[in-house]
């Protein structure tokens, strides 16, 4: 039986690209800089995955997820040659990544997954970078967990069963939710229970994790569906 | 200013001494076992320093709270005379520190705090402890800090300056917020703030940490004084 549901967070329960595109088109108007603001805040998500590979192959030394979105920010700024922008600025747009919108459905959809099991995150971001987006969408949950405490990146195994771990509960009693097929093989790998959530977080781009592969659990349309589902597993033993 | 408020919980936030002598009357009575519960629930509490020394001093190896709680509820259940319990009911009795009341004003105090700073958990309990009892008492918390993140019990200086670097805070920008004037003492000599809120947790037999003692930034009757005392701060430029 589930006991806890742990959720990825960037495109599973936040709209980061909306949020940030919005973000940029503020501070470029503010500051009389003119980009390709969607294709920058795509360029900046694209670069996670690569400058993440540098801290798991060792080539940089172990840095959080704000550490490597300024990181591979800079980067950017030369790459579409905007102008220099201050220190205070660069941490400004880093900063853009703590204050993101959840999808309509997260907020009540947590609320209601909280009266079956216990709800927390599992997500490469950092603790205060959760904490904030916590905060900031009024999300609830009952633990935030981050690769920032196993000192892993998922796919990591041990940022998985490091959560069980922390949790008491056997690997198949603990169920992640993500929009991302790959994310839920890996924790399926460890023995974790999945569920896939489908949402649009590259808006217009989105060519990959339409839909679930083979080996996910349970498919939901969104959070509010997730708790649906799940209270009637556990209702009829099938949790 | 002030940007996290951080709190204690055994004792701070939850009545462990009421809700645990509750629990065994109940125990007691279904399974006829008749002890000074009171005075059994006191010397419980009481073993926690000591064992946690031994993990201290490295004459036990790390183990969480909830292990500690386990290895000393045995030299109890000896040391009373309690009849030989199966291991399904020790365990049984060790989670019942995870169902603990809040104090009346927690919940409340809790949400009035959160529309100003973070606010936490930084508490020698284990993750799932302290993630149990936020759900049970209905307790909110942006995020869950504790001991086992850190390997190292307060008053190690290691959990409060661990606990501002994970909130990329100063310490001078986080308080914690405890019933013990030991915790807050050690708190301030890493640069942090503190708050003392006097609670009975020992009922009857309470004689220290009646008052704040000195080099304590605020005192507050309760979460939600504690709440309303800082927004002024914050609002007058003194936070």
């Amino acid at each position: 039986m589930v006991k806890a549901v742990l959720f990825d967070v960037f495109g599973t329960l936040v709209d980061w690209r909306t949020s940030l595109i919005r973000f940029f088109e503020t501070f470029g108007r503010e500051r009389g800089i003119a980009a390709d603001w969607p294709q920058f805040v795509d360029e900046w998500r694209e670069s996670y995955a690569p400058t993440m590979d540098l801290v798991r192959r060792g080539d940089l030394p172990w840095i959080n997820l704000d550490g490597l979105h300024r990181y591979a920010f800079d980067a950017l700024v030369q790459q579409f040659g905007l102008p220099d922008l201050s220190e205070e600025e660069r941490e400004h747009c880093t900063l853009a990544w703590h204050r993101l919108d959840p999808w309509p459905d997260v907020r009540d959809g947590l609320l209601s997954l909280r009266s079956h099991v216990l709800t927390g995150t599992l997500s490469n971001g950092n603790i205060r970078l959760l904490a904030d987006l916590a905060h900031y969408g009024d999300l609830r949950f009952d633990v935030i967990l981050s690769a920032e405490i196993f000192r892993h990146y998922k796919p990591d195994s041990q940022t998985y069963l490091g959560a069980a771990e922390l949790l008491q509960l056997a690997p198949g009693e603990v169920m992640l939710a993500a929009a991302h097929n790959g994310d839920l093989r890996a924790a399926a790998n460890c023995g974790l229970r999945t569920a896939f959530i489908a949402r649009p977080e590259w808006g217009p781009n989105q060519h990959s994790d339409l839909r679930a592969e083979g080996g996910i659990d349970l498919t939901a349309q969104d959070v509010i569906d997730l708790a649906e589902r799940l209270e009637e597993r556990l209702r009829t033993g099938e949790g």
